[in-house]
């Protein structure tokens, strides 16, 4: 057994990591070439199953906590904290296979790497797959790094119902992944994430990876429009209460509250549902949500206060009632400087010169930063795209990111033990 | 036996009638106290079952076409062509009570009021249930009608299909009401339609009933709207292809289209799905219907090029494509001078003096008026509402209707059989 300084890190197989790549993405496979694999749907379990194998393979213990977050173990020095690779498995309706499955697989395969080549780390390694950090099952996001870092309450995120009322803790023991809240992951040394950029920075410099510098702040919303359902014909236009007319008046100010400032300032109405829905009924209640972005807290803030002012206006026009709910906040956070500098450092020996950009999208980072020093780094994404069936990220660039992902771990997990570690390797 | 000349007609039950519309309102009743009776679902098939044993009851045959349409037939002198009453018992989702179902069972109750006094008209009384009115479930509307009168071929009727795919021809089977071609309604010396207005006009006039001039032109298209779906963070403004804003102003065009012409011209947007419908998703695709109404066939020709000359400016501003399907149009129609003349007669019999205006939405009328003799008779609709659970009529101006429409049958079915009931009667 060896504690191996960062220098030493073997390289990774870049074919082995572009076929589990391709392994993880038939779990769910959209005909478009994408992925749908909810949160605690049968697609997620079977990826889950299939992770836990694959864990199991190099020699991890298999942990699942009572939010579902399962790790696998791999022990190193005792009685040092653990440094964390973490990130998730589960997708959005037609997504596509590289957000969350490639910081995980990125882990999986330096599990590997290191199994393969008998090398052990410093610190304990654990890979993370954490539950339902997309919410597009059960809103909101990041709820299992949320829970597990206390930003959240566990029991109400169990309560977490999807559309058609399925509660989340009661989908967890469907599945097979309601675990014990011993098991939950604990406090780090460091905790990494590896993720797509899903924006267009890297691909526009042409550059294959990124250290990310922070989270911008999210803030959802719910906006919920009741007007008065009619028929069609009969009613005039000038005596209706169109909902969806009141609506589309809602969106356009979305808009322009998310274009008024510079990116990574952005507004976006994403979940719109019109009732009844049929086509000779003037609509008589619009549901929508709306998610703001923005670097800091006083324009995020500033941004709901615009929102609410101009909805008020738009009912007051259409003779409807508008109520918006903020219902979940995610305030933005600037990454560990000391994580910064050894993804510096692993950029430098892979012979990397680092970009360094914001994150527009929330991760589970933003949670793990709150607990321990957190860092990420992002891939290039083609066009930009991502949450959506064409987004892909090349298997070169893939390739330097968890080399780089292997120097930084390595690097961090000796933090504090290399003095033992070479006591012990004499 | 006697063959009553309309003056002579008994009046009809109004607390009965009240009775029975309650009573058929229980079915599918929704808790604001509305209906939710889509064609062919269970309610459907239980309204049916209950009209059956009712009409039977009442000394008719019952028939059932094979597009499922069905009628009570009371049969009356031999050789002479029938006198339809027709409406339907479909509804809307959370629709009102009183939409269609006042039809059928204002006629059912004539048909009560002649057994119960042993009253047998002059020609044949068909009482018909058309299917598939509202077209809520199977668009387009009025399917049993067209179909009937050949409007619309009955094996494209057959083949609709609902939202989850449900064949028309199929669902027909499953609730037990796929009868026979050879039992379609004929074609009759006339038909007289009775529904509530579902428009202010009465209302606005303080007056209980209305004699229908025609109804006017509607058109329905399909609009869908192709962007990229792409995550909501780090997609900055600038770049975004969002299906959802470009839609938000088609909505608004829609209304605009509607708004430039007088009443009952008017533009309305009912069904609106955005995909993927994901809060953190910039939607990608947004389907929605169009309908519009206008009492010449110029000025709805003239909005659908309004719209499609908008669309594609919408289209190019936002790096959408935008699709426009004109998929139904019903044209306008004046009724039958003949009719409209028994329905005034009816009318100073009962004391009342008739108002005059055009129906804003469309009704099965619309088709029986191509192959008969076809007049309609409003009902006040408080507030002008209606295809919402607060559409209400008032027993006052329901029995005020029926006994109209009961005159007005009668006069109708005595038509050229006068003299040979009076030699009957001798």
């Amino acid at each position: 057994m060896s504690f191996p300084i960062p220098g030493q890190a073997a390289g990774i197989d870049a074919g082995r990591l572009a076929a589990t790549l391709e392994e993880y993405a038939a779990i769910g496979a959209t005909p478009g070439g994408g992925v749908t694999r909810l949160a605690l749907s049968d697609d997620d379990r079977a990826a889950r199953d299939l992770l836990a194998r694959h864990l199991r393979e190099v020699g991890c213990d298999v942990l699942v906590d009572d939010l579902g977050n399962m790790r696998g173990v791999l022990q190193g020095a005792p009685g040092y904290a653990s440094v964390h690779i973490a990130s998730h498995l589960d997708t959005v309706v037609r997504g596509g296979r590289f957000d969350g499955a490639l910081g995980v697989l990125a882990g999986l395969e330096i599990l590997r790497t290191l199994h393969e080549r008998d090398i052990r780390p410093g610190r304990t390694l654990e890979l993370v797959n954490w539950t339902n950090e997309e919410g597009a099952r059960f809103e909101p996001a990041m709820t299992g790094s949320g829970g597990a870092t206390g930003a959240v309450a566990a029991s109400w995120v169990q309560d977490r119902r999807d559309r058609d009322g399925h509660r989340l803790g009661d989908e967890l023991a469907r599945i097979g992944y309601l675990g014990e809240q011993r098991h939950r992951p604990p406090i780090g040394h460091a905790c990494l994430e590896l993720h797509i950029e899903q924006g267009p920075v890297l691909d526009d410099l042409d550059r294959p990876i990124g250290i990310v510098e922070g989270i911008v702040g999210i803030t959802w919303l719910d906006v919920m429009i009741a007007g008065a359902a009619a028929h069609a014909g009969p009613t005039p236009m000038v005596s209706r209460r169109d909902a969806l007319v009141a609506a589309a008046e809602v969106v356009q100010a979305v808009r322009e509250i998310g274009t008024a400032g510079e990116p990574p300032v952005a507004g976006t109405v994403g979940r719109f549902e019109v009732q009844p829905g049929v086509v000779n009924v003037i609509p008589g209640a619009v549901r929508m949500s709306v998610d703001f972005r923005a670097p800091d807290e006083e324009t995020l803030h500033a941004m709901v206060k615009t929102l609410r002012r101009t909805a008020q206006e738009i009912g007051a026009r259409h003779s409807v009632d508008i109520d918006v709910q903020q219902f979940w906040t995610s305030l933005p956070v600037r990454f560990d400087p000391g994580v910064v500098e050894r993804l510096e450092a692993a950029c430098a020996a892979a012979g990397i010169e680092p970009v360094y950009l914001w994150s527009g999208a929330g991760h589970d980072a933003r949670h793990t930063a709150d607990v321990m020093p957190t860092g990420m780094l992002f891939v290039r994404s083609r066009g930009g795209v991502s949450h959506c069936e064409q987004e892909f990220s090349a298997m070169e660039d893939i390739s330097i990111a968890t080399t780089v992902l292997l120097h930084a771990a390595l690097a961090l997990a000796s933090d504090g033990i290399n003095d033992a570690t070479e006591e012990d390797a004499t």
